[in-house]
């Protein structure tokens, strides 16, 4: 497998139902799409005589050291991938010295994940809409030693997804006469969803991991500002907000006592419409204006967009697609190489930009534009 | 029925002469594409930390409350799509507490639609070319209980249809060797469209639904500045005028007396080579400057569609295609399938936007341009 | 036949060689598909209210009133398209009651065809290199009564012909198997290509043609600026320049003398990578400033695009290639039918548009970029 | 063969994974593509009236007049296409009256390419990362008589060739079953790739060109502004620096005693990513400023690129994968072919653009915009 796209083919063995569950977007999957065309318009300037014979990927997020500027981003019901789920993301992730951000959806209870990682992991939250059903979360995911707690904002209707729609793919699922059908044409993704390797246990996780699933969506609060500051004085460790798309909105949050954000268009999957990450990246970068950490995901295939997303002043990229691709295919192995592909392109774009370290990927490296010139005029 | 595009495509077991005659445009079919391509050059700007757990889709159109901000255009000849034609049509308006624009080329009485509905009426004027006939017309709308009276001005010239030119569709129809081979491939249609369901009364509404045609089309006038006046005169409701898509032309209109303006370009079905008219529609807004109630149509077939033309300061969308698709495809309820799914799009479009209710969906809430950014000259 | 591009289609069973050395142009094409496409980057503004009960299509050229601003371009050889060539065309024109540029490369002796015309002609001229033979043409042209000279200046070298060069259509043609077969495969064509019409008098006129072809491309002239002093010297008649791209040259013919310009890239058929005449053309008509009269061609498929350059400043626009096919289709009828088709589409885009007479399109009624608005900036 | 485009198809008969070698680029290839469009956003603006009917098409580079301004660009492993290799190439450049750059990856030894030789010859540089080896590389270029120095920086690191990784391409070649496969099946190819032309001596060469090859590409250094000053201060000849993509870079190199730049993204087959080379072209030459020649390549196919190359500024342009497509399909003669299309093309050109002489292709001549005409915005 050379490279994430191909691996994004390999996991087309996959349930068509459970393929498009992690692949499309919402709406007309306008956004979608745009998440990828978007890096098409920005362009290198590499440097020339730069001193490259050695490269430095590694940068710190939020205090933390890590391998390269790659994070794991939280996707809800990683058994639908592979029966291993979140434990093997988590074990890849620490392999591969980098961040996994756990989701509030995850087909696993998020103790097992922590206990499974061997690197910093943080937690996606979707808030419960009662307080004490909050305070009882926060507690177990304080005591299992997550660092970072992660609130999800852009996700308070349910998503017009026309390709789950169409797959009938419902959560709860109903046992139709059609999903029999398709589990019997993929038996051997059945066995492995329902059975789990030798040693599982059986049904009781998969029962388990979609009543969690059915119950965060459930319970999943709209997030207002009043949460965000009783979440605030609630959790004592770095705050960070997912789905900011206006620039004009940080500095409210900035005030809140968040500690970063992730601009975030949920990979496409929410409001269809609203642009390329990447395209209001640089804005929020601008309005944040060095006071906290930005972080960037959404359409992020190529270790040339996670140096893009560098120069235009994220800290680090969320991947997430591509690791459950990866995961589908290969399994533990398959996120390995997904990593293992950044890590190589990330280095490769470095190395031919003239850009020795993290660091030195700044603004001047790259020139944005649907071409590379602006036109002249006719004379 | 997931999305009014499928509806569309259900609506293909029409007689290809039929399906292109409400599907179809004006020469090439420019403004019928640009009509739809032009939404995908606005953005969404969803706003953060926005209370959306209780939204409010209704609004009030001259003085009216709709559901929503989506009002039923005025498509000629319904009976084409299916025998029951208008009267279905108002029938579901009424149920959708919407407004239901009936078209001066009606395939039933006005009289028979007006008992029929249930909602609030306008109706859609082709000025005939003698006083005394707008006079007897213009009674006989007054007395029906209309309420508004909606002018349509851009189709002083029949235009440059070349689907129908191609399909020997003529008004009034020739019966040739090709109509009738057609009439028995779509034996179904043949006999819906002829003779209706049980109790319609056979040829008769047939034949005065084409001599209505034929006649509307006939004396159809051109309108002038003159005649709005004279209109202003004699009716005493709220007056519409339909058809403008120049922003220096509504000073005139408004001095004229007009309540409200309708930015059209006919669906893309007169003048081809105009602009879409969401593109038109910001530069008349900002011409109207709130002295009256702007309203558009052409290409709406998504609920996001209409949440941009209300940011971009429309009063309310009209819907036509699409709801004549339903009415081919599963007649009456079709119609109420195709509001029923502009409401739900609306709904989650308003709630993942931050927009509780219509009145919060502004300004803020898009950007435009051809990509969400403006390109940044190389250095 | 429907439109232009419908004649175009049936102007197929031409030999392939024929067609694509009407149809082609040079290198690759660029120029040619741009000539086209820089019209749907033009978009009308619709006037409301206006009076066009009665439209005029008739606008007087260099003196002379014609019935619709549409002349018929000099298309070199036209037996290549039916025997008749330029005979049919000019009796055509004639009934058409509009102008006729002759080509100085016509398959028929330009007395002949002057002799058949009915109406006005034009004489385009490709100068000779020596003066004495010069002289002699210039007689030939003045004594047959035409009265404007037409000069081209893009032709200074033979152009890259990619299609002529692949189907090995040289000049003079050399009879290869190639040839003799493709011929044999095209009896009808080879039959009234050789022959012509009863009484047509065999291969006498074919000869001639070829002659008169090749002598006047092997004695074409570079055009400077001391050819057309000693034009302007020579000629008593008005003298227009076809092939002018730069605005900032207009000023020097018209110190030379010249009455009239036509904007032109010889349909896309010279220099490859030329822009279209329809962008070029408003910068000529502002350089000009109505010292003198302006025309072009190049891509005029549609009466909308001939009414889209009257807005932009055009006196008259020149239609070749789509006579060149009616002809070739069905002999003069043909060419009266597209002389019908582009006056039929002006009409009803100017009924459409709210213009009456040619003397109401003016900037006003279009707007030009490649979407209908400029993108507003995020905020 | 019509075009340089139909050399690269007749190519096609080369073994897959050779004609991607040369065919390629990095990545997703965006660099690749955009090389060649970018061609299209810039228009011709032919010059009415020139006197046209000598043209001259010679230029000087670096003090040395050739014929026209076409170089023969540096292709390492020019044995891949053919077995006569550079030895070819460089015969034929000497015929054509112009430079050939050989390649610091050649197959041939560089003395022996320089003994064929009959014009004048560039020797393009992989700096070796031992100064002992380096002295000793330019003793031997100096010894063969090679008059310019020509630096490749862009080249720091190997590149992401994603074409060559499908094909399995490694160097040094690792025999595998699929190879033999590849050889069976393309045996002229391989017969010629083997043993060459009677008399060549065997197998001998190939393993020196192998060998070269995969030394060169081991032993390639990161190539420092410390490097240049050595260079410089060790080279007595004309000194170029080849892979320059930024304006601001320029003065830097200038002050190192550099005497040419040839911007160069090593025809996109380095970093995906970077601007078209003919974009960043002209913001090169005006940081210049006439202190030294700016060349470039980068997608070249036809004589017209070469010409809006010269009117934005290059002195000449380097030509790469043509000549290797020509030397595929037709050895020695495949070259010469090339070299002679681009000598017509560039003529004609200059025929119809008005300009009789290199110098005479000026600013003036063309128009930069993604259409010839920026958009007015609506009144």
């Amino acid at each position: 497998v050379l490279n994430t796209d191909e691996m994004r083919k390999r996991a087309r063995k996959l349930p068509t139902a459970i393929f498009d569950a992690i692949d499309g977007g919402g709406g007309d999957e306008i956004t979608l799409r745009e998440n990828r065309q978007a890096f098409e318009r920005i362009w290198f300037r590499p440097r020339a005589l730069a001193d490259v014979r050695h490269r430095d990927l590694s940068t710190v997020v939020l205090g933390e050291r890590v391998s390269m500027p790659v994070l794991l981003a939280p996707c809800g019901m990683a058994r639908m991938a592979r029966s291993e789920g979140e434990l093997a993301v988590a074990r890849a992730a620490g392999r591969a010295s980098t961040i996994f951000v756990v989701s509030g959806a995850s087909s696993y209870p998020l103790e097992q994940i922590a206990e499974e990682a061997t690197g910093p992991l943080w937690y996606q939250l979707y808030l419960p809409s009662e307080r004490p059903a909050a305070e009882a979360l926060l507690a177990r995911v304080e005591r299992s030693g997550y660092r970072v707690l992660c609130v999800t904002i852009d996700s308070a209707v349910p998503a017009l997804r026309q390709r789950d729609y169409r797959n009938r793919l419902t959560i709860p699922p109903r046992v139709s006469g059609r999903l029999v059908l398709s589990s019997l044409r993929h038996p051997r993704w059945t066995k492995d969803f329902l059975l789990g390797k030798v040693g599982d246990g059986g049904l009781g996780p998969v029962r388990l991991a979609v009543w969690n699933l059915a119950m965060t969506i459930a319970n999943n609060k709209v997030v207002t500002a009043e949460d965000i500051s009783w979440l605030r004085a609630r959790w004592s460790g770095p705050l960070v907000v997912k789905g900011v798309m206006r620039p004009d909105e940080c500095s409210e949050l900035i005030e809140l006592g968040v500690d970063g954000i992730v601009v975030s268009n949920h990979g496409g999957r929410q409001l269809d419409g609203v642009p390329a990450t990447i395209d209001v990246l640089p804005q929020v970068v601008e309005a944040v204006d060095d006071r906290i950490e930005v972080f960037v995901d959404g359409g992020f295939w190529r270790g040339a967009d996670v140096v893009k997303a560098i120069a235009l002043g994220a800290r680090a990229c969320l991947v997430g697609k591509a690791y459950m691709f990866g995961l589908a295919a290969f399994a533990e192995e398959g996120v390995d190489r997904v990593l293992d592909i950044f890590r190589t392109e990330i280095d490769k774009t470095m190395g031919l930009l003239g850009c020795p370290t993290i660091a030195d990927i700044d603004g001047r490296a790259i020139v944005r534009g649907s071409t590379a010139v602006t036109p002249s005029p006719m004379p």
